[in-house]
């Protein structure tokens, strides 16, 4: 293969886009993508490619690629697939570097459409042009306020790098990423991967700068032992966290009508991602959950998981979940035990995990937590914070004619926990014992999960068993980086 | 035993109720669940008692309830674990029904606490009085506006009851019933169980008919045998989600703790719960979700399911999650493939799942899954809608001089959708043949999840291996109740 990845550059980062099938007909994805190329902020030169138009969104038209007058970078497909491969000729021969094709009825279509794509690969490759697509959704850059693609959606930029055969499981890992506080990096829905396969999105986001985690969803892959060699090669520098699709009969033969993908052994494949490094994990949720895990996180040095939680039943849940996972959850010493139930009224339970029963003085929270950080005594600490739902309008009632609002009794405690949290992750990251916090209803110390501390912190999980599986996930990630260091 | 729980019914629906324990201290058990039993909106009588005050929330205290001139149906428990038996004992002189324990101190403290609550069962019991708990966080009962518990929260009355030996995990059972768009019949905390088991519950929801689905959160059961007939029983009229905590070493010691609770074979439980007819659930999440799944939703006839997607990767994600789920993904009849070809464009590849190929035509969803739904060719229907998140504040961008707000025709073309289902439901209830509707981004036609239909309609999916989980269980019991029919 020919393919000049250096040139991806030019999709992430172009001077300038044409867009070969712009058009104003407001229900169709020539124009919808076409606007948020606009409309979500891009500052480099747009040029729509359209016979049939002059101007469209207060822009020159110009009727093929070949008739702009200035340089391209980038070039945005939307035509029909019979008209893909003349205007991608066009393309080649003004030195466009990046083709980023969304039309569908390639590959996916069987062979007469797989014969079209493969041709649309020759003429990019003998152009020194690389790629992405056909029939995916487009690709996204926020830190340059590019968005060519379907959602009219324009995520804010930050360390997450997205890789989706799928442009509606992109957006979901989108979301993820947003709702852990984070940002994306770059997105790509690489559709029927007809030249640049995922491993080539991670080498290339591998030496991102830019990106702190790569997360992924895949359908098919070609050739495996080049896609373990370059996952593995990308793991070694960051973490990267896959989802497979088309594990089973009936999701391959829906993976092969939708990307017109081969599938393997799910096994097999699965055993042999774990051995490359990648983080492996099983619903779209439990991806985009781990993969924000890894952000503003030390690694765990082992499996041993110390457990503080806000109420009974989600410690026993906790507990259960981390053994399913792999993990430890170890006997404390009588000296922690002691210094912890020191703080504990009479009737606490000694032991790991320790319950708050359910105690109103949160001021213990903080001394706790440090004292299991430093303990030496295990790898990982998950606080498990129980705040419950609040009833809004909650009638006030007097006391000695007092107007008493308990929410607000409530939120005044919780609040001061924020500003513990936020210290005590600092700790977690000087110790190198990383802190995860779990808060079963969107609050923590009244702010929104990961939003604590702008972002600048580690993520805030809303349900025990997805911090679990990122504990267990990350220790995973931790073993292979000893393995090769 | 000599339970009599019949009178369980003045827990749920007293006359008057006094409050052992209720205090001003603004940051204690004995304030907050005392102002919420007054701020909930409990028409009855409430009778504060506690020597040290003659007067709380405006209301006379009484130094112990053998002082109030009145009858008194239920007592509410916070004074220490010491002053329990004392109180109780002065409620059985009182002739009081009912005994809520929130109290903790007892079995889960070992050996003395094991006697104490002995005691409290033996004095219950002389005194015919049912006793929930101890060491709960409470009970609530919407519909009488009743909710004598510890968090800030009053829920919305509708058909789910919640059981749960954990009030964290009962709020977070209870905010996946309303999330779903439903509400809650009878919600307990049942704590250390001293008296009143789970099973006992579950005896008591099966014949209340303001019940249609119940779940539990069980982390101990005494009499293995009883627990399996009892909720036999109970399966057999109404549908039953169970989640088991302390499934491991390290989750059996933790709830050993928590409640009390004494654990056996993980494997053995789960089996002999299927075999009564339960459905078992793994996560929180997934017995809150599955047991609303089964409120306004016939029961399958069988395992095929047909999945209709707005996007293939989701389809792909389904397929593989039903065949994991032991759900069928069956190939269509030439017939019924083609009725959906004619609605859909050239490059749709024919096959279930029903990609629709990120066709704009919205139209075209209802006739599909009509066609669908009427074929005899599946038991139950997938759709999988895909809605993308939406940037707030999208830029206005001009066409000839008119705005375009592509957000706008969006929601005109979703609304449409949302009127379609609901005529659908109806269909899908006729033809006996469930529809699942999942949408990833929290709106179907404009609607929140579960609300389309006023709470009427059956609950929407966030995610699909959601949506397939709950088929599967929703085909488990519809196995389980033809077995007994």
């Amino acid at each position: 293969m020919t393919v000049r990845l250096e040139n991806l550059d030019y999709l992430f980062n172009p001077g300038s886009v044409a867009f070969v099938g712009a058009t104003q007909a407001k229900v169709k994805w020539g124009f919808i993508v076409f606007n948020n190329l606009v409309a979500g902020g891009y500052e480099g030169n747009v040029y729509p490619v359209n016979p049939r138009h002059d101007e469209l969104l207060g822009m020159k038209c110009y009727p093929s690629v070949r008739d702009i007058p200035y340089d391209v970078d980038l070039a945005v497909f939307t035509v029909p697939a019979s008209a893909v491969l003349p205007a991608m000729a066009d393309c080649i021969a003004k030195g466009v570097k990046a083709g980023l094709v969304i039309t569908a009825g390639f590959g996916e279509l069987g062979k007469e459409g797989a014969a079209l794509e493969a041709e649309l690969v020759r003429k990019a490759e003998e152009g020194g042009m690389v790629l992405v697509g056909p029939n995916g959704q487009g690709a996204c850059c926020p830190a340059n306020h590019l968005y060519p693609w379907m959602p009219l959606f324009y995520p804010r930029a930050g360390g997450v790098g997205v890789i989706c055969q799928s442009g509606n499981i992109l957006n979901m890992l989108i979301g993820h990423a947003l709702d852990a506080g984070f940002g994306v990096s770059k997105a790509v829905s690489s559709g029927n991967e007809a030249q640049l396969k995922t491993e080539d999105y991670f080498t290339y986001l591998a030496s991102d700068p830019a990106t702190d985690v790569i997360v992924a969803y895949v359908e098919g892959v070609e050739d495996g032992r080049r896609f373990l060699e370059l996952s593995r090669a990308a793991a070694s520098s960051k973490p990267v966290v896959v989802l497979k699709g088309g594990r089973t009969d009936a999701g391959m033969k829906a993976a092969s009508s939708h990307t017109g993908a081969l599938a393997g052994s799910a096994e097999l494949f699965d055993s042999a991602c774990r051995q490359a490094g990648l983080v492996v994990a099983s619903t779209i949720d439990q991806a985009g959950i781990t993969a924000s895990s890894f952000v503003n996180r030390p690694l765990p040095a082992g499996r041993r998981v110390a457990i503080v939680t806000g109420g009974g039943g989600l410690g026993v849940i906790a507990a259960d979940a981390c053994t399913d996972m792999g993990l430890e959850v170890p006997r404390l010493s009588q000296a922690t035990l002691e210094k912890i139930g020191a703080l504990l009224p009479d009737y606490w339970v000694p032991g790991n995990p320790v319950d708050l029963v359910a105690g109103l003085d949160l001021r213990v929270i903080k001394p706790i937590l440090e004292a299991l950080l430093t303990s030496g005594e295990v790898d990982s600490v998950l606080f498990i914070f129980i705040e419950s739902q609040r009833s809004k309008g909650i009638k006030i009632t007097e006391v000695d004619g007092q107007a008493v609002e308990l929410g607000v009794i409530w939120d005044m405690m919780t609040q001061k926990l924020g500003e513990y949290l936020a210290d005590l992750y600092v700790m977690a990251r000087d110790v190198g014992v990383p802190l995860f916090v779990s808060s079963n209803f969107e609050q923590v110390g009244g702010a929104e999960p990961g939003t604590l501390g702008g972002g600048k912190n580690p993520m805030v999980y809303l349900d025990v068993e997805s911090a679990c599986a990122a504990i267990a996930a990350m220790s995973d990630y931790a073993d292979f980086k000893r393995s090769i260091s």
